[in-house]
């Protein structure tokens, strides 16, 4: 039985989709798409349509576009970006007796499409009786290769089902694909609309070649493809190239029993710098090495690669096989989006859609490297050397805001400020502090010496000094800053946001720990020792406002003292508030979008103390909405630290589900990746209670009673582990490495490769708290979602 | 001797500029416009060319344009406004033997223009010859008429000099003149570029008429000529219309010594709702009823308008002759902003220009209706009955923002919001209260009890019911207002603003005492008990924040522990600040752009104790760099008060010379009437000491060592009196009317017909507050200005 709400069936190891409801495809295309951090395809059928939006991506390229104000100030952006979709090479046109082959018209009588965790390949089935009729079978596999960067191949095979049929296959390359926008701005709807600049086109026997420039960026991008046919009768080929368009055409007649199978071969190559000379020769080696490898040694790598990934990354849950089957899926996005990104960016949907503009945001650092760096940590490295590599931009922005050290945009592809609304972009300052944090976390991670040298401490000194010279002494010698804003974005521009503040300390008090590790980065970006001072003498006297009187936090300085948000009188279809209030009347009052304090809570859990973790807790449950898609993981964690484990769990499921479920309703724009990392962070920070902020890594594991038991893997200076945790007791193992000291449940361990068992203290947290009117996340009840998810053995 | 540097000569009754610097002619045109509140005609060269801007205006014609956001949100307008020029009248060519009079070429021997405050007239002397040589004396007289409020007429007058001539003289009515737009927004320039849409034209005879109406706004203009010609020889004359241009063409052979008089009258009809006929039948029935009036009737009507204008209202200065012309330069421009204004708005510029695309602000209630209603009180009522007639818009503004009653608009021509950027436009909802409070001061001077019945208890409901929605009730008790943005544009989006909240407070008693007086008005508009109530307690409970450790008011909670702005390190050309540096530095930093817990002390100085006066006003000197126009004037007020009576002098100076100085080179497009109201506010609140906050008017007059004697003359309760200042004593006198209790220094006096003087007690400020470096007023020392100014008998 299908779950008939969202489509998918419910698999440990792959998400399987086998309606064909037409409706659906735009969000499915997001869910099945690949991708390697490098190129990403959705997950279109390969005859083009019917299709959301067909969506080719390549990692950093984007076309520019001009940001329009009605009035305009000092510092605004003026050039917006936004990612391109470029040469389509997905496409396989089937003609059948001379019928194309769309899933509008004639019939499919069986349609299956499954994404493969383990082999990393999105696998299609699908037969169809055309309008008069004749019917075929279609089966296709296609990947984005993890270990050849720049190659992506589809294996596409046709069988005739009741009789002898001549079939055609076109396999475009095809640039400028008509796309509907949603934007409403017509200059950037102008910008996407035909984005590339035909510069060359070859082809010849089975391969081609397309080169196209954008017209604003002058980003380069080509194109080619090259193919294998196997058929037993004899084939027709034509090869064709024109700007925008090139084409194999292949012809033959396949008797009933027999089988067309064409295998293609597609690589992409990109540079703001390099000739078109330079880049036809870059994908067209790439094909060489494609071809070299073979159809059969791609997946055999792909397979290799997984096999690794699974080993040091995966989670076990017993007892909610939706929320297993989510988690995977979780985890194989997360890494499709970080895996090659290699100094490029990782953006809020990864490359599996246009929305956000494909822009990168602090979602990356604070919520999917933190899981990378516990299972991949050579992609977070990548991705923090793509900030460093943006350091330039970052000064600049720095300085025409009068700061000083890096200022990191809000929103980016290449680096620079995307932002147009800067109470809710550019006076979001803390993404420095995140970065910060990120290589903080990584380094202790890894012990990446040679990081933290060439990369590390730059970043950290040039934030710090952002830090140092946003916020200033007051008279009664407090640090302050001001007029910035925090993670949540339905208040702006405040003062003393505390998540803001203790990441801003973190960050001082690491710049100020790396040059004493680095003399030489002292030297090398001239930090003084009066600077050093400053930073420290910033980060002892940060302020972080309390209110005595209440026994709150605030989550920034006035919060406390606005007026509540009429809650009782917000009507469901209210919600998100952002589009039917003003934001001027949700940034006065007592309501947060997202996990603000609560992130500051679980980030720097080390600057509350329990009672005020539980207390601070239970205020913001009734004041938070949750209509961003980051909170609900970091409220799952928060709440497993209080003790509200089925409120965690719930929030767990929610953060997981996410874009499974499309709760947001607009998954056809692509996936959350930092909802995605939530489900990671949910697991692993939540249930199993891991933080990082102390010296030695600690865990306080604790379960739902709806699971019957969870285990998962990270790796931590070279050391692979797993944690078991059951309903009493908690079970660590080195998997492979030295043995490794954490904290259980705040006692000193140290892991070996015997399994060690330690019993959960029980924690009794009272009543859990409540959320505002209709906003409590959706009760988790495991056993009613079998009936509709369920195993597929079991029901299909 | 002229003054070179500004290029007007100084006299007591008019602006009199007889250079030709072409480069200059952008700002005399904002200068020399005439008004009537109704039409504008900026002050032109009557041959169209050399010009800035050609800018004829209708009061409340305006094009709508879409306003473009990069990043839009909820409630955000999405239509702007934007005054148009309409078809230009003024226009009168001359052809001397087939040259074209065009200052740029031939030569101009003489060349004088003055505006008489006296005559209301813009009288025009040019001697020119021509390249080849031909002399002709041009004289113009035009006014704008008081008394036929659609109806403007110009007298032109070509005399040869040296030689019979034969002259051609054009006058036209011309619609869509290209006009260059300082717009960077494409959309913006697009409606501006050819805003009429032509809809009928006809010509006989001697005049003509043209009915345009515009694109996107649909508001329909006539506009009709008609001319009058005297000349001793045979004349031949042409008319003709087309589209956009009607043309009535004079040919003439004129001896020497002989004169070519035109007098063309000119006459606009203007609405939203009347047909092409209906429009042209009211332009040509205006036209009918000038040419009954005539020249000689128009001019001498204009004479006695005036006169009885300056009888109410003049200002008498001694010591200082160029602030003696500038302040009443400034009287008369609000005359004729104000004067026939009708039911329609009075625009931060006027009708002298494009400036603020033809927006009435705050200034309007806070600036210039005060001075209006102590001397053309139904020039007040006219602007607060167009805000009554928009209501219906406030409302639904409200009611779009989530608040009750009526949120007027930060800027608008037709009542709509057209503000593009909320932080410094829709939180600045002080508007509101200021409305209110220019409701509360005209009943008051007036006694208008019908007006009070059917407009001003509508408008103070709802702007009272605005505020019991904005603000709530603290877990304290305290009535907060949070989130919105106060006077000072350095700040925005802050909590308990006291100017706002002190306003507020006055709206809120002021509602609650016109329900008392009115008690049809609380059936009519719904008020229940509960309401008046909840309207006492808040203004009771009012929250207004005080530093009892720094003994100063915070203009808006938090401000004082804000960081200090680097006063020492901003160098001159980095102001205005906000051309150099982003919002967000400014937002969050001890610096303000205008007077705004300083214009609190003015306009609710019973809030203050004298020594708070003094200590905040040093306070805040330090820390106001006066990038706005509408701050000397206020500055002026309170500096008089706490007794820095020379600091008030350079401040009311900087407030009278704004405009004619050029002071933030931007008076090519339009003069700031809230200026040109300061000047009125610095002698007559500041040297006068004039207050109105409590039942009776009080004075408190103090001069400078600089002026000899001040005097002027107000309207209080139809009791016209004067109060004239000396060094040591004051002395009023009724004019005209019943005797009047003011307040004299503290001190209750009956004005009567006999003139009284009391004497003016002693004050000793102290050192006076410095300003930020290089923000200080310019020291006036008037013995240096009468080098540069003087009066044109003694120097020229």
């Amino acid at each position: 039985m299908t779950d008939t709400r969202y489509g998918y069936e419910c698999a440990p190891w792959e998400l399987r989709w086998h309606t064909l409801d037409v409706d659906a495809l735009p969000r499915t295309e997001s869910a099945f798409a690949l991708s390697n951090g490098h190129i990403g395809l959705r997950g279109t059928l390969e005859e083009g349509e019917p299709r959301g939006l067909p969506g080719t991506y390549l990692n950093g390229f984007y076309e520019q576009h001009e940001l329009p104000y009605a009035e305009s100030g000092y510092g605004y952006p003026e050039e917006g970006q936004t990612v391109v979709n470029v040469t389509d090479g997905k496409i396989l046109r089937l003609l059948v007796e001379d019928e194309p082959l769309d899933m509008r018209y004639g019939a499919a009588t069986a349609h299956e499409r499954v994404l493969d965790f383990r082999s990393g390949t999105l696998r299609r089935v699908t037969e169809w009786s055309s309008p008069t009729g004749r019917r075929v079978r279609v089966s296709t596999e296609r990947l984005v290769s993890f270990t050849q960067r720049a190659v992506a191949a589809i294996r596409y095979e046709v069988e005739p089902v009741d009789e002898d049929l001549q079939l055609v296959v076109q396999s475009d390359l095809l640039a400028n694909e008509p796309i509907e926008s949603d934007t409403k701005d017509p200059r950037v709807a102008l910008a996407l609309k035909s984005p590339l600049v035909g510069e060359f086109h070859h082809a010849t026997d089975l391969n081609a070649v397309l080169v196209h420039r954008t017209r604003r960026s002058e980003l380069r991008v080509a194109a080619a493809m090259d193919h294998q046919i196997e058929v037993d009768n004899g084939v027709h080929t034509h090869i064709h190239s024109e700007e925008d368009l090139a084409r194999l055409t292949v012809a033959v007649n396949v008797p009933r029993g027999g089988r067309l199978r064409i295998t293609k071969f597609l690589t992409y190559g990109w540079s703001a710098q390099r000739s078109v000379p330079a880049l036809r020769a870059q994908a067209e080696s790439a094909l060489a090495g494609a071809l070299q490898t073979g159809w059969d040694g791609l997946v055999a790598e792909q397979r290799q690669f997984l096999d690794d990934f699974w080993a040091t990354s995966d989670i076990e849950i017993e007892g909610d096989p939706e929320l297993q089957q989510a988690v995977r899926f979780a985890l194989f996005h997360l890494l499709q989006a970080g895996a090659r990104g290699e100094t490029r960016a990782i953006a809020g949907k990864g490359l599996t859609g246009p929305g956000y503009d494909g822009h990168a945001f602090w979602d990356t650092e604070t919520f999917v490297l933190p899981v990378l760096t516990y299972t991949m940590p050579d992609a977070t490295r990548d991705a923090l050397r793509w900030r460093h590599s943006t350091l330039d931009k970052a000064r600049e922005r720095a300085a025409q805001l009068g700061l000083r050290g890096a200022a990191f945009p809000w929103r980016s592809i290449n680096g620079a400020e995307c932002s147009a609304y800067w109470p809710a972009g550019t006076a979001g300052f803390h993404v420095s502090a995140d970065i910060a944090d990120a290589v903080l976390r990584y380094v202790a991670a890894t012990g990446d010496d040679e990081f933290e040298r060439t990369h590390g401490a730059e970043l950290l000194v040039e934030t710090a000094r952002l830090w140092s010279s946003l916020g200033h002494f007051d008279h009664h010698g407090q640090f302050r800053i001001d007029g910035v804003t925090g993670p949540d974005e339905y208040s702006a521009v405040v003062d003393n946001n505390i998540y803001t503040n203790l990441m801003a300390r973190r960050n001082l008090r690491g710049a100020v720990q790396v040059c004493g590790r680095h003399p030489e980065a002292v030297a090398e970006f001239g930090v003084g020792s009066g600077e050093l001072d400053r930073w420290r003498a910033a980060a002892d006297a940060m302020a972080l406002p309390y209110d005595e009187e209440l026994g709150l936090h605030p989550q920034s300085e006035g919060f406390l003292q606005h007026a509540e948000w009429d809650y009782e009188g917000t009507p469901p279809e209210c919600y998100p508030l952002l589009l039917h209030y003003p934001y001027f009347d949700l940034y006065r009052k007592q309501v947060s979008k997202q996990a603000d304090l609560v992130l500051a809570m679980h980030l720097c859990g080390d600057s509350f103390t329990p009672e005020q973790k539980a207390r601070n807790f239970a205020y913001y449950e009734a004041r938070t909405v949750r209509d961003s898609s980051l909170s609900a993981g970091t409220q799952a964690v928060m709440a497993a630290e209080v003790g509200h484990l089925e409120l965690a769990y719930d929030y767990l499921a929610e953060a997981a589900l996410t874009d499974l479920h499309d709760l947001h309703d607009n998954v056809r724009n692509g996936l959350h990746m930092a909802s995605l990392a939530g489900a990671w962070q949910g697991m692993v920070a939540g249930f199993g209670g891991m933080r990082d902020h102390g010296e030695t890594l600690a865990f306080a594991p604790r379960l739902p009673a709806q699971l019957g038991r969870i285990a998962f893997r990270l790796t931590f200076r070279d050391t692979r582990f797993e944690v078991a945790i059951d309903r009493d007791h908690a079970t660590y193992r080195v998997l492979a490495g030295k043995p490794l000291d954490v904290l259980h449940h705040g006692d000193r361990v140290t892991l070996t490769t015997e399994p060690q068992r330690f019993s959960i203290p029980k924690i009794d947290a009272g009543a859990a708290p409540v959320q505002p009117p209709g906003r409590a996340p959706v009760r988790r009840d495991a056993t009613k979602m079998r009936q509709f998810g369920g195993w597929r053995a079991e029901h299909s």
